[in-house]
């Protein structure tokens, strides 16, 4: 049968070449493919319906903290986008243009949003006149534009989905105060429902946000020992409120300055999944962001009552909450195997003739192979307690992982060998001047900085100047 | 105090000024406003939390047919766009262009999506081999972009939220049962969901959508007796699947055409919310999809008590997941309900000193404002009943002013009387020629053809000729 080949026999090795295999399970999966309009995707069922899950539980956890959801146009007329001077400097060299519409050529021409501060300032200035109405806590789920050269399917692409939290406030401290808590919605969410453990922290100065004055970013390590910056939540002060003149009166009728933050999560965190969890037969998916959490594949379903007790099983999972489904094509089991695996389906239920007989069902973990022999009766606890085994075995094996690949360098010669000899982050000092971290990334081939430990106590000196030290900073490459 | 004026003086009277009562309440309940964007809207967190709820509920209804959802880029290149005649002349003149990207004239410039029937041939046209790749049940939540001259909030806006539902099917008639099943889907959703009593049928053929072979329009009629086209569903036969060259191979290994489908409805229905059901303190939302479905306004909220007793029964009716809310800002009782009532919340639970030694609170209803004591242990029961209660009221009052403004016209000299006189809809054969269908409307100052009546039975001549009758149809004036 064409059909039957074995998925894994179609995607390249993981240590043989990541990059390859990557592209291969995306393409196996069907999570998403380059569509006829060059540098952007489409988002296919399968990888669409992670981030709708994604969405989901992200949403709630916004909703918990006060967040309220709206939406704003997807383009931005060129003056309001050129009120802050930093922000047009870093986003004007890659946004698209609107020049004609409605047959005609305008006068002033539209950028499709590669991120939308200035339109939410916008919209403040005319709405905001009182402390009364501070705060704002705003977010929106949308898609923005952004002119890559390069695209990678979820890393990199021209339009891609993500959210964008956008927030209004009478005080420095309670901007601040948001912005470090969206940073920890963000840690939780990765670390507790995507499994994935990170590494987190503020930005250095040269690679923060265009326009804030903090931006704090979670960074996971992939499987080749690349960083993917995976999420960010900037302190914005009140430039940009400035800039656009908004200024609210407090109880004593003064006028204030008001402070901004925002902060975003994107489809390439569906990149970080892949890259974090993946291995040589496919996709592996935490059970808690898993679409399809237990697939029934029947074994010799053409034999008397086993499609019926598949069915039930179904049934009663469902019933329970579980997402289920059941496959009863005219595939062979091996092939149904193959495909639940590549799919990165947490669990499979198999139940055949004999399973039957015995009042049992065989659960097989999609991470780690292992098979759970189950009475009947007991599978819906059994599956629920599994499920949240995978979830915990998930995270302490990539948390495992990223450990193994923290390594310390103390100076030049060793943060070049390590970088030379090692995948992963290196911990090393920096004295803050921009010249000395342009030169380490040179030096070692990539290493930029990715964030600065904030928990460590930094003595001594730069690991690259005489100067002192004034920050420990995790060095590494990145996507 | 200059905040205690009460809203209901904001707001124009509804029968004064239609127009500005519904402009007045879009604006005074902040569900949307207009941007910097000409044309384009700020969903503000009131009106997105609604268009939320329709996500939600509409898209579980999508999914239980077997609906996946996928998300394909905003842009389009000039070339796609071109490949269906009728499909390009609908739309070329209403798009807007992207001719620069990357700091670059482009070669080939791309319009913002005014829908997306092209963008997912393309894609089929690639995936498609064999009648095992079909059918294809697709939707995406997403906005679109047309052009518009004249705008009005949430009924026409140059960037407007919708989904948009794309089918490809292996033959016709499975094609011609999807159409009519997201038809029926819309219809269930609108009624069952919004309260909202419809007249729905086919599309004349000069009304239908560009390129469609059939399209199946529900129409609700507003409280001044326009017609709103809420949702509509088209069957495109092969011409679509064809210009771009889908074909599949089928078991006998023969190639075939393949049928198409794309259903959508947008926040327009939002409009048709308020224009159905709002009255003159504001808006008025059904239980179902009302982001808050009763406000607890604490009475005398100083006393000792109150504020206690009120955030217990918060717990209580949260617990039931009565999605319940608790004002206890320092604004006046008086204030609070006028508040509620504009924001159309569909009931409130008043609880005061003498209320709490009664053992008892006051639930109010927004539909009819009909005050209920309820016993305190009673109050999640009878809270529950009476947002069932209103759900079905506002039906069934929407349903009797349907009723009672569908007339019916045996000849012009009666319809034009009709169309002068009455508000509403106006049942009249017709022949099927597009001259008399243009020449009727013309002659009614504006009563077009709304759908076709599928369920009479047609006998006599045309109202406007002597010919026989093809159709028994809806005239009305639209939004």
């Amino acid at each position: 049968m064409a059909n039957e080949k074995k998925f894994v026999e179609s995607i390249t090795s993981r240590d043989e070449d990541f990059a390859e295999w990557y592209t291969d399970i995306v393409k196996e999966a069907k999570l998403c493919d380059y569509s006829s309009v060059k540098g952007c995707l489409n988002y296919l069922p399968n990888g669409y319906a992670i981030w709708e899950n994604i969405q989901k539980d992200l949403d709630k956890r916004f909703k918990k903290t006060g967040v309220q959801n709206v939406y704003l146009p997807m383009l931005i007329p060129e003056n309001l986008l050129q009120k802050e001077k930093d922000h047009i400097e870093g986003f004007a060299p890659e946004v698209a243009w609107v020049t004609q519409g409605g047959g005609e050529t305008l006068e002033e021409k539209f950028c499709i949003r590669p991120t939308s501060e200035t339109l939410f300032c916008d919209h403040w200035q005319k709405v905001v006149k009182s402390y009364r109405d501070l705060p704002l806590v705003w977010n929106q789920w949308n898609s923005v534009f952004r002119w890559e050269k390069t695209t990678r399917p979820f890393l990199r692409s021209r339009e891609f989905l993500w959210q964008e939290g956008h927030t209004l406030h009478a005080t420095k401290e309670e901007a601040e105060e948001r912005t470090k808590m969206m940073f920890q919605v963000y840690k939780d969410f990765v670390q507790e429902d995507l499994a994935i453990p990170l590494v987190s922290g503020k930005k250095t100065e040269s690679e923060k946000f265009a326009g804030a004055e903090d931006t704090y970013t979670i960074e996971a390590l992939m499987h080749d020992g690349k960083a993917l910056q995976s999420g960010t939540s900037h302190f914005f002060g009140n430039a940009f409120p400035d800039s656009f003149g908004i200024k609210y009166l407090d109880k004593e009728n003064k006028l204030h300055s008001a402070y901004e933050t925002s902060w975003g999560m994107s489809t390439r965190i569906i990149g970080a999944i892949i890259m974090v969890h993946g291995d040589d037969s496919g996709l592996v998916l935490p059970p808690r962001i898993a679409p399809t959490q237990t697939m029934i594949i029947p074994i010799a379903q053409h034999k008397e009552g086993v499609l019926e007790k598949a069915q039930e099983l179904l049934e009663r999972l469902q019933k329970k909450k579980i997402r289920t489904k059941l496959d009863d094509s005219d595939k062979t089991p091996g092939y149904k195997f193959s495909e639940q695996e590549m799919l990165g389906i947490p669990t499979r239920i198999e139940i055949g003739p004999k399973d039957i007989e015995n009042n049992q069902a065989v659960i097989v973990r999609r991470d780690n192979k292992e098979k759970i022999i189950v009475k009947l009766e007991e599978l819906e606890d059994t599956l629920e307690n599994t499920l949240e085994q995978i979830q915990k075995d998930m995270f302490k094996k990539a948390k495992d992982f990223l450990e193994e690949h923290i390594y310390e360098a103390k100076d030049m010669e060793e943060m070049k060998k390590l970088a030379k000899e090692k995948i992963g982050f290196i911990k090393a000092n920096w004295c803050g001047e921009k010249d000395c971290e342009a030169e380490i990334k040179a030096e070692t081939e990539g290493f930029g900085s990715r964030c600065i430990d904030e928990s460590a106590k930094v003595e001594g000196k730069c690991v690259h100047c005489e100067k002192d030290a004034k920050y420990k900073v995790f060095w590494g490459k990145s996507y």
